[in-house]
This record gives structure tokens, C-alpha cells and sequence, in this order.
């Protein structure tokens, strides 16, 4: 091990970065060591390589668990700027430390980074090998809450992971860690104590008193414009605060308050440091931005229609974002090659996670010329009375750059005008494909955005390469510090990674050839047909839900391959060991015919690989995370569920929200609420609610925290609790997602609703409404799900939205208004799945008011669909609409029936008293208001409402208003065509 | 730099040492990390490297100072157990760094190291590049005040010196850190913000506070028994009280207070340690002992006399020891060959530091048979009447193996026995001579002893080869794990470093050839020729003063090298200047003809080098150290007077006995009652009192601590102090050791007196007095001083060691016992100063009751020595003698004159009436008394003074006890011969 961190160091210091010792006082990871978090800020240049041991009280096991050590070794690297290439220069670093790119399979798989205590985020990946997390890759856009200009490259290295994986060993102990000594024997001491240190004995007192000692020369520091000292005594605070939290000491607003007291901390620790560098001139140096690529000048000439080939060479996207920006390049080209003149075939686009490809054949050689007329001063201002042109007609001739004598004439709207016909030369296609491409480069954008180390694009990951061709001719692209070439890049471990591109013609082929499959459906195909191959070679079948989509856009040619796992392992619940391989792993689960698990599984790797290898190293991995699994079941079922649950106090829910304990209480509480409205309290919501979310307190939980509610049925029934309670439990945390499974007993649904209701009471209530696209704490997502239920359950109809969150407010401070927008934000999320699930919008806006009950406003809408095409109710509707339309707002119901006079009225006025009061539901008030139709055609055939003696006035639109008053509770009328 | 730490970690690991980090709190060595400090403890074997950022608050300086720096990077080597050649592998980790240790002047020069706190200690050496100090070795002996079995090596590079060297450069922040940054570039923020931090910012109270804690912390886990947690704490305290230190904020009792607290915690921390280790079961195993020779079974055998080789080759020894141990092994060697029947000439003896040579002439191919002879019981025992041998012969003979009939016969003392001669055949010289220098190497012992890799061997330093040739046969000579061999080893650096030794003969010039001056005179001598040579070609001669015995023990070889220095320095005090070349760096100092200083110095570089570029390094370290002077000379010079003083506050003295400053003022006051006595008081005492010891402030004193009184000299007269008043400073220190100077003025030697005497009472009083060869507070000398001091001033004879040891005490609570036993250490001091000046013993016995004032004893004894050879005075002598004699202790010298009748004692009670009384001095009374001798021995004559009438017994035995009582307070007559 020792080998391969001077193997690191050497490495990189042979790239110019410079190494620093790990820091002095203690630090959770090497983002803490100043030479990161503080250099990273501002403008100057830093290239800096140190190992950085990385304590984690938190994660102490007193040497015991395999893979967790309160005290592991990360390497860290810091480049700023952006190289360009950090992602080649990382492989290279792999194969420094001996591992073999082109035989293992090595991934760089989205994982975005934020620290909100440090203020700081980024994006990038964990980069697997072999489906091994082994690196974070981040490049950072944002530290004590401000933005990096320039960005920097992270990359940290996760050591002991490294060494298990080279040295097939399957607990840290066991690393040589140098000749003949093991890292057990060098370190397993100290791991035991330090654990036994913040596991149970630090004095919890003192390291109070200590966090507090440590703020106060932070601060003191900090008035004193000192930021290395400061920032040492954050560190100090943190570490500290780490201790006390895994000695179990930390109370939820003793956690909300050191959270913002250190974040505060950090921010102006980060200031203070940025503002002394620009004090002291800064000392290394300002970053070069990168040079703009040059403008072309003049561009090639095609002779006859040719195909285009453009390719966005980029880092890996995020899986999602392949498939969204394939298309939108593609309609980007499009768009914009439709508002030129060029002709050109039907726009394709493919994509990779490396690389959106556009082609567009038969592109014509260059834009037809155009004639433009451009229209002069009217004639008889042009021409005197002597015929000569006056100096209007002499001053346009000389705009035009023409002579008087060359001007025509035009006629528009009648006036004649002089005016010059002018043609339009048409550009050639390359020119026209070259501003256009530079454009589409330029406008891409993605849901969250990045910079690296160009200076004016930005995208969600960063843009590399771009190809250009129109047949065989290179077309020039300059966007920012990028230009384009006739040169694409294929995997990075091929013998020639970048490879000069013959012609546009046949490029999937082209890349085919180089091992890329850059069609998307044909990538999942391939998945499908080997995957299933597999699959049958062991009797079983794929089971592809969830995570196919997303594998398919992990890989640039997959390559599935067929790993198997002990079976002993079957004896956990299966939901645990899918959701490993899923969530974790992105591996495909493999069935026998009748459903159940079969201890094999299908990973997708990328390329050409040693299959072998990357299935023992896959295998590897999936044995370490089912061990770790293992570990914690067995660990729960030892535990109480009562211990499980006073474990949610050390939880914090959310700031001014109390700890998780704190809301699993609101919940019990306000299904109970939530209950008696309904008349359903019992003895299964009662038990449940008691143990409402304790699941979360397990470690299974808390490391696989997607399987909440699972873990709560399955300890709760082998806790002996009744299975009722168990389900209820479970149904809790229903539906998860979209589409996904509802409650199916009163218990789980009020549990579910309360939840749901308590989250986004508690949340408005705060201000933390979403915001765009950032939703953390899944608040439409609760919105969802609770409609969901509501409407699953018509019989909890008397849970209207309003009451429930009124009821959920209960517990919580939360102003009307935020109620309100909570509740509109709910009814917005059912108005979306109605429009979702493919409803006319005017017949979803008709049912709307009645939304507060989502299962009645979903027994309107049935109705409302049955009777659409009724002649009947459209007539109906059509009175109805006639009545709404002439009534003023503001006109009341009221009439005093001895004021009319008019037949008509007469009638109608019986016809309305005729009506059944009382009804529910659409079709019941259509059968009773049906005899309503024919009387307010005649009433408005025959009488004028606006009669002039006031009185008489007032009565008609009285009745009218009353007839309006009537139909109102039951549809937004209005809504609907008439 | 980077690279260098690279290149010296991958050197170490290829050499089997396991990497580990540097510690995560902050610790002031590597030393202090876990890796060394706790695992050097217990029988495991350990080799570790790795870099310490060493943090020492106190050394903080802003980043302004060239060489000093709050935090400075350490390389720390432990190699557990001795590998046998650690010095070898070190030349060759300077090699692996680039430094051509042929062309440099590499050495090993004395330096022990010890730390009170820890419990621990080594014996090793600073090693020496050119001058300068780049590395500590040491051999731990004990840690945690457990002794160390097996011993480690430690290896402790100062980093930042050595790149400042290897780069040329002189100031650390322009050290090039990497490529293209500057360790200022990389590090100089923080070495300015953490300075402000230690030296004016940190929290005295907060600290104060985190040092309880963290003690607190630390005792908790030691009752949990958890070492490496409270291992930890104790580091923190350790920083933690640095910071204090820095700060200014640490009084007497604190500091006292708090190392008692951590030198506890450290040790128990170790224990527990130790305790933990072994009952793991010692995880990484136990070390092997080395295995023991294997004793020489045959042995050759030589057939003419042959000269003797035996070498004993050793690790640097320190240089008085070389001269120490030469000697030992000859009288050793020749003591044993004198118990043996070889004929052998003179043994000669000669020493380097890394051997020690023993030739010894024409020794004897074996010893002579000897015959001896047995005796038996007698012969009237032996045999019966009927002459037949009895059971008592026939026992003795079986006994010697013989038959009864080889008996023969013997008489001693007259009486017959019977005896058998037996004949001790010689054995050949190899035989003799195997074990006889096997005893010499297993009893050699210096004044300190240390144990290395060998199991039974303890020495000063590592003994690491034997060689023992007689003529050209090899004598096997096996002690321990040693054997010897026919190989010696030479300069470390030459091609070939292990060379065989041809014979005995012509050993030294052998050795010459190989570039080793075995004859410590010749070196000298060589040393003498060639640095005056040097000196001349400068215009200069060399001072030789102090170091040049020293030099000559430091190499096998001279090169002296000139070097120079800007003349420049020449401003500063020439004391400070020749302080630095002496004691810093073993220089010889240039004068001019006048004594003036010149800018030049002698170095003494070993064996072969590149002079030029060990001239430029030794001059780059001397100009360093000049520099570091200037900066604290001018610095000094900005230092009012009363701001150093207030700096001793600060510097603890001792337990009980307050700081410094207390001290300080305690010779004040002490000077001031001295004076009284004398009645010498005036305004230059009362000044140089108040501004006693001041310069011990200054940061010239601080760092240089030889020169106290000199730079208050210095100090005082540029502050303008009355240049009485400044000589009083500067003489308050003399005299500094045995030889030095004295005080001139009054005031000077007052104050000396009161600086020595408060040192007495304070120690003796505190009972620490020097027990063996332990005198850690210099009490001898300072006992000598005082005398020396007394003797010199006459005039203050009123100041007797007992009024002056009173006076002294009245500021100190000091038992009685104690003061007499200072007093009478004083008075031991005085009489061996006599002793060694020559004096005969029976003189300086008969005035040693004088000596509480010694100048009276010393005038005594120059009296005693005149009048030694007068006939008057011998006789004088003899008479008093003769009543000493006679006269019963206890007898008071009291007598009725009445009673007397006899004409010889009415005579002498006439001559004894006529002495004058009240003479001073021995002489005067010698001629006052001399009218006694002849009626003394009238009397004696003529008188029986027993007589048998008991008045008259009396009035006899009253008039001698009258004449003693006369005499005794002249001289302890009963001393003289008579």
C-alpha cells in the first residue's frame, strides 16, 4: 500500500503538482486540508498531490467491519485550472498504481458533490473499477459559498478500496500494507482504540466545552483577518462535532446550531483567505483563461449535395442527460438549419455518454441566391415636378450603393414607391454549417450546468472535441476556446484513442469499428439479447426493471457479462439484494421463472475488457456490499425496534423541523387526526404510528436508506409485532416514486397521508417551498403521493387537502398562506396527472375546484367524460354558460319572485323552484337540473334582462344569478365548451 | 524539496521500513508521533520512515528569520532493532538524495540526547554536512523511563537545512519547493499567520483552559486503558503548552506544574503501551537477539616472536573519550599480559575516533611451562607408623591423579608435607591471546554507556569490529556477538571501505596509506602545521584556544580548509564571533598579529574531500550563524534593558526555586548584604543588581548561552549603563570555569560571590546536590568559583563561607544540615585546589580550619610555607605538639598559677604570660610563641605532669591546655610533622 501511494505521489508530482503533507490537526477527508479548500479560491494557479488520513468517527467499528475504518486514506489531488485532460491523466495514474486500463473496466459514473457546510459543490463522477467505487472526480464549481474562477479538479482517491480490490483481499486488516507487515498490524490498534475513544469513552462534556473553545478562536481568529489559523480551529470544531456525534451526544438543535454556526465559520474563513491573497497581490499568480480558438476566415467549397457529420465530443454525461441532449441537438440543428436556405436532408442525432453525433445527409453544396426588394421613398417624393430625381431618391440611390438610374419601382398598399431589387447571394454550405454548428455548441445546456476550463461555455459536463465534416470536407466550428477538427476520439484505452475521420459518410459504422455503438437503441438491444443470453446459461431470466435506460447510457458499447454471488445470501430479503445490485451496482437481477432471485446477476461493462477479470472484480464488490448488508441485518435483528427508534433523535429532519424522532411523532399524531376524521382510528394505526419510521435508526437504513419501510415490515414482523402493523409500516413509505405501488390498508394509507401532509405542511411552513428544479426535500414528490392515496381511498374522501393540512399544521407553526400555497402546490400535481394520464385540459380545468378532494374530483370527471358527448348535457351546459355570462360577478342569488311579470320568467322561475336541491355528483345535479334547458332558452329567447325599471331588473338577474349559484358547486361550468 | 522527501522515503522503504503519515494533532519532533515514541517501547520489531511538519510555536519568527520557522519538516527513521550498520545506511540515504558524500565532509559528532518529559534518552550524534547540522542519531536507550530492549535507531533529518544547503540558498522561503514554487510561494501565509497566532494572538485564558481538558482527556483514557487515545492527549497538552510558551503566558509554578503533569501522563501512557503489546501478544513478533560468536576452538600457532595487532573499531566515539579509551585499553591489555607468562615488549596504544589500535612487539610464540608445586597434608600425617600412606595421602594423590608413589615432599615453615610438583604447560601466544582481548573489549566502559544491537556489550558507542593479527596469523577473538576478523575498516567514503590487513607490522603506516593518522599526536600535529600555514597565507595566525584537542579527536585524518567571512561581521562583539567558530563549529579562529580578529577561520574537515566545496559549506553555515547573530544583535540592540530582564520571568531556575527572575533578584539582594558586611555598598552594585542577569533575555543569550555577562556587557554600555556597572555584569559570571578569569572590582566580585552562594543555599537547600559524577546545576564550579573569588579578594575576608551561605539563605528556607553540608562542600572544593596546585598535604590539612575564609587560610599557608624549613619554627612546633599530646580532650585551659611549684613550670607559666596576645597570622604568633619552645621542653624534662596531688595534676594539665588553646586557632598543628 505504502508502494502505491509513493507510486501517486510520484506520479503526479511528475504532472507538476506539488505535495504537501497531510494536515496537522485532525480532518474528515482531504477536502479539508487547506491546501484544497482554501486554495481552490480565487484566481491563482495551484497544482497540489498529498495523502490525507481521514477521520471518521463516525464510521469507528472498532476494526471489526470490513470495509469501514474511523481512520481511512484518501490521496488527493487538486488542479487548477482545469488541465483539459484530467480525466486521461487520472487513467494514467490508474496504470502508474499497475492497474490495467484496457483489461479491467473503469467508469466514471455521474456523482455530483456538494458540502452545504462548507458552502461548496461540484459535479463529476465516482470512477469504478470494475463496478468498485474508487475515486471521487469532482470538478468544483462553487467553495465557502463562492464561485471558482477558475474551476478546479478534485480527485481523491479512496486508498484501502484500491489496495483490497489490487490485493483480492477482503477486509482492510488483511492489506500488506508493506513488506511483511499488514495494515491490521500496523494500524489495528490504534483503529480499535480511537473507536473505543469516539464510540464510547470521549467525555461528552469536555468536547462540548472543547467545540465551544475552538469557535471562539475561529472567531476571534477571523477578527483578526487570520484565515490559516481560523480555518484550523474550524477544523477543530468539526472534528470535535464529529466525535460528539458518534458518541450519540448531539441533540437536534444542538446539531442545527453548530451546523450553522461552522458553516458561517467556513464562508468567512473562505472570504477572509480570498480577500488576504488579493491583499498580498497574489503571490503565485493569476490563471491564464484559456486562448479563444481562432475565427475561421475562409471556408472550403463542396460541389455537390454531401452529408454532414457533426460530433459534440464530451466527458461522460450523466446517464439522463444523454437522451436529452441528443435531442435537443438535434432539434437545435434542425431549427437552425431551417432557418437557412440550405437544403438538406432529415436532421439524426445519436449519443453516447461521450459523444452527441449529428448527421444530416444530402446537404446541399450552398444556399440558392435570394432577390430582396428594398423600398425607397414614395414616387412623388422621389421625382420633382420636373421629373429629376429630388434628393430623397438621390440619397437612397447612395445608401444602396447604386445609381439613381439602376432604382425600380414597387407598389405597397396602394403607394408607389421607388425601390431596388437586390439578390441575395446564397453562402456556401460549409460557411452556413459553421456559424450554425457554433451556435448549437454554444446554446447547450443541461438541468444543472458546469464550468471547466473554457472560459464561456457551459454544460453538465465538460466539452472536449468537436468533429466536422460535410462529406470529406473539414468544416471549421469555433466556439469559445474550442475548435473543431476532422478527428474523433474513441475509447480512451485504445491503442490510438484519437483516430482522423475519413468522411461523414458510414461514421456509426466508422465508430462501430472502433468499438462505439452510438446508437442508443442499439446499445440497449445488444443489453437485452446478451444480457437474456446469460441469463438462460444459468436457467434464469433478466430482470431488467429500473436501471436498463441507465446502463445503457453508462456505456459506449456494452458488453454484458455474467457474474454470480454465494447463495447464502439468499436468505436476506430479496428487495435488499436488488436494491444493491440496482441502486448500487446498476446491475441487471437475474430470476428463476417463477420470480424468485437466483444468485447471479448481470453487469454491463464498457468495451472490449478481460471478461474474467472484471467479473471477479464485479463479483468482488457485490460479496463486500452483501457482506456489509449481511452485517447490518444481522446487527438489526439483534436490535430492540424501540432502540431503532430512539436512534431518530440523533437524526436531524430539517432546521426548525426538529429531528426525525420529532417528525415520526408528528405523523403518529396527525394519523391519528387524520383518522378520527374518518372514523378509523384503531389499534394497528395506533402501533404503527408508535413505531413510525424506526426503521430509519437501522443501520440497513442508514446505509440503504431506499429501503425504508421494507426494512420496517421486515424487522417489525420478526420483532413479532402484528403482520397488520408490519404492512401498515411499510405502506407508509408508499408510493416512492411515480407509479409506484400504493397503500393497500386504511392504516398504511392515513400513515402515508400523514407523512406526506406533515412534510409539506412543515416545509412551506419554513419557506422552503421548490424552487425550479431544485426540490430537496421531495416535496412534489409528497404532493404526488398524497393525491395518489387520496384518490386510491375514495372512502377517506372527507380528508380534503385543506383539512388535512390544517390538521398537520397543528403541531407546527405554519401561516395561513403557506398553508394555501401548499395547498395549491398539491392541487397543481393533480391537475398534472390528469393532464398526464391524457384528460382534456377543459374538462380536467372543470373539475379542478373540487380538487380539495381529489376522489371526488375524480368521480366528476368520470362523469364528465360519460356525459361529453350527451346532447342533453351539452345543452345543458350550453343554458348553463348562456345564465353565467350575462350575471355580473358579484350579482347575488337572490329575487324577489313577484317583481317578474314576463311568461318566460314565469316559467323559469318554476322550472328552477322545480329543481332537486341536495344531489352529489355531476350526473345526479345533470338528471335534476336537465328540466333547467329548455326554460332558460326560451327565458333568454323572449325576455330582456335588462330591463330598464330597476326592480325588474334585479329580480331576473336575480334568478339567473340563482340558477348560476346552483350549478356552481358542481363543475367550473365555464370550462367547457359551449 | 518534495523530490528529496520522495527520494528519501523510497530509499528507506527499499530498506524495509514501513511509511506512515505524519501524526494528525500537532506534535514539536517526530519523535512524538506514535510511530516512534510508543513503538520503540516493548520486544517488537519496528522499521518506520516518514515526514513530521514539526510544530514548535516558540520558533515562530513571522517567516522572517532565515533559518527559524514555526513549523519545519522532519524525516523521521526508526529502525528497530540496530541493524548492525545504521551508519552505513545513512551515508547512503545522503547519497540517494545527491549529496556526494566522497567530496563532503561528512561526520558524526557528539550529541546526546535526552527529554526529561518523555522519560527518555540516546546517546548518538548530530551528523555534519560540511559544518553543518543535518541530521540527529541517536541510539534510544530508554523511553517512557522504561529502558529499551531492543535499542532503536533513530534518524531525525532536519529537511529545510539540508535543501537550504543542497540549493544554495539562505533564507527558507526561497528554498524551491517544487518546480517553479517557492517554499515561501507555498507556505510563507501560513508561516506568517500561524506566528501571529502563537506569539500575540492565541487565547492565553481558552488555551489554558483546552490544557486542562485535553489532560483531563488524557487521564480518563489511561484509566480506560487505551494508550494510543491518550496518547493523543498528551500531544495536545504538549502543543498546547508550547503555545502557552510562545505566548509569554506560562509563570514558574504553571510550567513546573505542568511538565510534572504531562512527564506523568507520558510515562504512564507508555506502560500502558508496553502492558497493551504484550498482552496482544506482541502482534509483530519479537525481535531476535543477535546470536553470539562462536568461541575460537583451535588455535595457530607462531614459531618466532611477533607483534601484536589488535584493533577495536567503533562507531564515532565522542573526542574525550578517544583519548580516555586509548588509554584504558592499554593498561587493560597491558595488565592482562603482565598476568600471563608471554613475553611481550611495550604495549603501545593509539585512538581515532573510530578505532582504538593496540601494538605490542615481540610478543612470545607461548609461554614458558611453569612448574608448580601441590602440597599435601603433612608427612607425619601422610604415613603411618609403618610407613604406608594413609587415607589422607591416598586421597591427595587420587585428588592430583597421580599415584601416591609420585608424591614427593616439601617443608614450609618448617613443617614436612607431602607435595606434588606439577608443570603448567605455556600456552601458545593465539591462545593467550584470544581471551585475554575478549576481556578487554567485554570490560571497557566510558562515562556513559550505551547498548546497541549487541546482546551483552555496553559502551560508549556501538563497537562494531574487531581485528586481532598476531604477526600475519589472525588470533580469534570472540566476545559477545563480535568476532574477529583480518579486516579493518577505513574511511567510510573510500572505493573500497573494508580492506584486509596484510600483518601487524607497519599497522599504522598500513593505515596512513589508507588516508587514517591512527597517532593522535600526529594529528595535532598535522592540525598545527597546516592550519598555520593557512593562517599565514592570510596574514594571520591561528588562536588554538579550546578546541583544538577536541578537533583532533573529531577525524582520522586533518585537512584543515580556510575559509573566510564577510568582514562585515567583524561589528559584532569578537566574543560572539569566536563563540560561534568554537563551540558551534569546532573553527579555529584567525588573528592578526595584534590579536584583532581577522575574517578568516580553520575548519577541519576528515580525510580526503573536495576542499572547495567544503570551504564554501562550512562557510555558508558560519555565515548563517552570523547572521542569526546580527539578528539577534540588532535586535538585542532595539531591547531596552528592563524589557530582557522582564524576560527571565518566563525562564524557569528550578523546583522551589521560583523563575530566573526570582534568582535574579535574589542575587541582588544577596550582593547588597555582602556589600554590608564589607561595607562596600554603592550605587554600581545597587545598579548591576537591579539589572542582574538581565542579558539571560536576550535572544543573542538565549541562543547563546555562553555568552552570558558577555553581552550584558555589551548591552549595558550601548544602553548607556555606567561602564562600572557594565564590567560588574560581565564579571558577575566569572569566574566560568576552572582557570577563567576572575572579577576585578569590588562589585564584580560581590555579585559573582552572591550568584554563587544563592546557587549553593538554593541546591543544597532544595537536596540537589551533586551526588557521584551528577552535577546538573554546576555546583562544583560554582563552589570553586566562589573560593576563587574569596581567595582573590583579601580585603573581603570579612565574608566567610558560612556568614555568606547564611546571608544567602534568608531569602530561601534552608535546614541548617543543609548549609553545613554546602559550606563543607565548599571547603572540599578549596582544599583540592590546593591539593592540585602542588601544596603539600600536611600544609593544607593544617590550615584547612581556616578556610571558611579562605584568603586567611591562604595567607596562612603561604606562612606555613616560609617558615616550613626554620629551625625556631620546627621546633615551635614540636614543643606545641608535645602538650597536644599530653593534655585530655576536654580539658580546659584554665589553671591556679598558685598551685604551681616546680621552677620549670613556674618558667613556663612566666613565658606563656609574656606571649603576646592577639596576634594575626601565623607568623606573628610564631613570633610571638617562639619564647615557649624552650620552656615547653623544660618543662617536659623536668616535670612529671601526672603528678599524683590532683591540684596540683590540675594547675599542670591547665597551663598546657592553656598553651594549646594559644595555639589552635593559628593552624591545626596536630597536621605538621613533628
Amino acid at each position: 500500500m505504502q508502494d502505491a501511494l509513493l507510486a501517486l505521489t510520484r506520479y503526479w508530482t511528475d504532472r507538476g503538482c506539488i505535495v504537501v503533507q497531510p494536515y496537522n490537526t485532525e480532518v474528515g477527508a482531504g477536502t479539508l486540508n487547506p491546501a484544497t479548500v482554501l486554495r481552490v479560491l480565487g484566481p491563482e494557479p495551484w497544482r497540489v498531490s498529498y495523502v490525507e488520513p481521514s477521520v471518521r468517527p463516525d464510521d469507528a467499528r472498532y476494526g471489526e467491519n470490513p470495509n469501514r475504518l474511523q481512520t481511512h486514506t484518501q490521496f488527493q489531488v487538486i488542479l487548477k485550472p482545469d488541465p483539459g485532460d484530467p480525466q486521461e491523466l487520472y487513467l494514467g495514474s490508474l496504470e502508474a498504481l499497475g492497474i490495467d486500463v484496457r483489461a479491467h473496466d473503469v467508469r466514471f459514473v455521474e456523482d455530483n458533490w456538494a458540502s452545504p457546510a462548507l458552502g461548496a459543490w461540484g459535479l463529476g463522477w465516482e470512477v469504478w473499477l470494475d463496478g468498485l467505487e474508487i475515486t471521487q472526480f469532482t470538478y468544483f464549481q462553487q467553495a465557502g459559498g463562492m464561485s471558482l474562477d477558475p474551476v478546479s479538479v478534485e480527485i481523491t482517491y479512496g486508498i484501502e478500496r484500491i489496495m483490497m480490490a489490487l490485493q483480492g483481499v477482503s477486509h482492510f486488516k488483511d492489506i500488506a500494507y508493506a513488506p511483511g507487515i499488514s495494515y491490521g498490524e500496523a494500524f489495528g490498534q490504534s483503529e480499535y482504540e480511537m473507536s473505543r475513544y469516539y464510540l464510547d469513552d470521549a467525555d461528552v462534556e469536555a468536547n462540548k466545552r472543547l467545540f465551544e473553545e475552538y469557535a471562539a478562536e475561529a472567531r476571534r481568529m477571523l477578527d483578526a483577518r487570520l484565515p490559516v489559523p481560523a480555518h484550523n480551529y474550524v477544523l477543530k470544531c468539526s472534528h470535535t462535532f464529529n466525535v460528539l456525534d458518534a458518541r450519540g451526544a448531539i441533540s437536534t438543535t444542538e446539531r442545527a446550531r453548530a451546523f450553522a454556526r461552522m458553516r458561517g465559520l467556513a464562508r468567512e474563513v473562505a472570504q477572509l483567505w480570498a480577500a488576504r491573497r488579493e491583499e498580498l497581490g497574489h503571490p503565485l499568480g493569476l490563471v491564464e483563461p484559456a486562448a479563444p480558438a481562432t475565427a475561421p476566415t475562409g471556408f472550403a467549397t463542396v460541389d455537390q449535395p454531401r452529408t454532414l457529420l457533426f460530433e459534440i465530443g464530451t466527458e461522460e454525461l450523466p446517464p439522463a442527460e444523454v437522451t436529452r441532449t441528443v435531442e435537443a441537438v438535434r432539434e437545435a440543428v434542425a431549427a437552425k438549419l431551417g432557418a437557412t436556405r440550405l437544403a438538406h436532408g432529415a436532421v439524426q442525432a445519436h449519443g453516447t455518454p461521450r459523444r452527441v453525433v449529428v448527421l444530416v445527409p444530402d446537404v446541399a453544396p450552398r444556399e440558392p441566391d435570394a432577390e430582396r426588394t428594398v423600398r425607397g421613398p414614395r414616387v412623388s417624393a422621389a421625382f420633382g415636378a420636373d421629373g429629376e430625381p429630388t434628393k430623397a431618391a438621390l440619397g437612397f440611390a447612395r445608401g444602396q450603393g447604386v445609381d439613381v438610374a439602376a432604382l425600380g419601382r414597387v407598389t405597397e398598399n396602394g403607394v408607389e414607391h421607388v425601390a431596388l431589387v437586390r439578390t441575395d447571394v446564397g453562402r456556401g454550405a460549409v460557411e452556413v454549417l459553421s456559424g450554425l454548428l457554433a451556435e448549437v455548441v454554444g446554446e447547450l445546456r443541461a438541468e444543472k450546468n458546469m464550468r471547466w476550463n473554457d472560459p464561456k461555455l457551459s454544460f453538465t459536463r465538460p466539452i472536449r472535441w468537436l468533429l466536422a465534416l460535410l462529406g470529406d470536407t473539414p468544416v471549421p466550428v469555433a466556439v469559445s476556446a474550442l475548435a473543431s477538427g476532422a478527428v474523433t476520439r474513441v475509447h480512451r484505452t485504445a491503442a490510438e484513442p484519437v483516430v482522423e475521420v475519413p468522411g461523414a459518410d458510414g461514421y456509426l459504422d466508422f465508430l462501430a469499428g472502433h468499438g462505439i455503438t452510438a446508437d442508443a437503441d442499439r446499445r440497449r438491444a445488444e443489453i437485452v439479447r446478451r444480457a437474456e443470453e446469460l441469463a438462460a446459461s444459468v436457467g434464469g431470466v433478466v430482470d431488467f426493471d429500473g436501471v436498463l435506460d441507465e446502463v445503457t447510457n453508462l456505456v459506449e458499447r456494452p458488453t454484458p457479462i455474467l457474474g454470480s454471488f454465494s447463495a447464502d445470501y439468499l436468505e436476506l430479503p430479496a428487495q435488499i439484494l436488488t436494491t444493491v445490485m440496482r441502486k448500487h451496482q446498476r446491475y441487471l437481477p437475474v430470476r428463476s421463472a417463477d420470480g424468485a432471485l437466483l444468485p447471479h446477476f448481470v453487469a454491463v461493462a464498457n468495451g472490449a475488457v478481460d471478461e474474467d477479470l472484471v467479473r471477479a472484480g464485479n463479483e468482488a464488490v457485490l460479496r463486500a456490499r452483501y457482506e456489509d448488508a449481511a452485517f447490518f441485518w444481522r446487527a438489526d435483528l439483534r436490535t430492540p425496534l424501540e432502540r431503532m427508534k430512539a436512534g431518530l433523535e440523533k437524526l436531524t429532519f430539517a432546521d426548525k423541523l426538529g429531528s426525525m424522532a420529532d417528525r415520526a411523532g408528528r405523523i403518529a399524531a396527525l394519523a391519528g387526526r387524520l383518522a378520527e376524521v374518518v372514523g378509523a382510528a384503531d389499534d394497528t394505526l395506533r402501533r404503527a404510528g408508535e413505531l413510525a419510521k424506526f426503521d430509519l435508526g437501522s443501520q440497513m437504513v442508514i446505509e440503504l436508506s431506499s429501503l425504508a419501510g421494507v426494512m420496517a415490515r421486515e424487522y417489525a414482523l420478526r420483532a413479532g409485532e402484528m403482520p397488520e402493523v408490519a404492512q401498515a409500516l411499510y405502506e407508509m413509505e408508499l408510493p416512492r416514486s411515480a407509479g409506484d405501488a400504493l397503500p393497500g390498508s386504511t392504516a398504511g394509507a392515513l400513515l402515508s397521508l400523514a407523512d406526506r401532509f406533515d412534510l409539506l405542511a412543515g416545509l412551506f411552513g419554513i419557506g422552503a417551498n421548490p424552487t425550479g428544479s431544485s426540490d430537496p426535500f421531495g416535496l412534489r414528490r409528497a404532493a404526488l403521493g398524497a393525491v395518489s392515496v387520496l384518490r386510491a381511498f375514495p372512502e377517506l374522501r372527507e380528508i380534503t387537502l385543506s383539512r388535512a393540512l390544517e390538521l398537520a399544521a397543528r403541531d407546527l407553526a405554519v401561516p395561513r398562506e403557506a398553508l394555501e400555497a401548499a395547498r395549491e402546490f398539491a392541487v397543481r400535481r393533480y391537475e398534472q396527472q390528469l393532464l398526464d394520464a391524457g384528460h382534456d385540459h377543459r374538462h380536467v380545468n372543470a373539475v379542478l375546484p373540487l380538487a380539495d378532494a381529489p376522489a371526488v374530483a375524480d368521480e366528476t370527471l368520470a362523469e364528465l367524460v360519460a356525459l361529453a358527448d350527451d346532447e342533453g348535457f351539452t345543452a345543458l351546459v350550453a343554458a348553463l354558460q348562456r345564465v353565467r355570462r350575462i350575471v355580473p360577478a358579484g350579482t347575488a342569488g337572490e329575487y324577489d319572485p313577484g317583481a317578474l311579470r314576463e311568461p318566460a320568467e314565469l316559467a323559469l322561475h318554476e322550472a328552477f323552484a322545480a329543481v332537486p336541491r341536495g344531489t352529489t355528483g355531476l350526473a345526479a345535479f345533470v338528471t335534476a337540473a336537465s328540466g333547467l334547458t329548455g326554460p332558460v332558452n326560451t327565458f333568454f329567447d323572449e325576455v330582456l334582462v335588462m330591463a330598464e325599471e330597476p326592480g325588474l331588473r334585479a329580480a331576473r338577474l336575480g334568478l339567473l344569478a340563482a340558477i348560476r349559484d346552483l350549478a356552481a358547486p358542481v363543475l367550473a361550468w365555464q370550462e367547457l365548451p359551449s
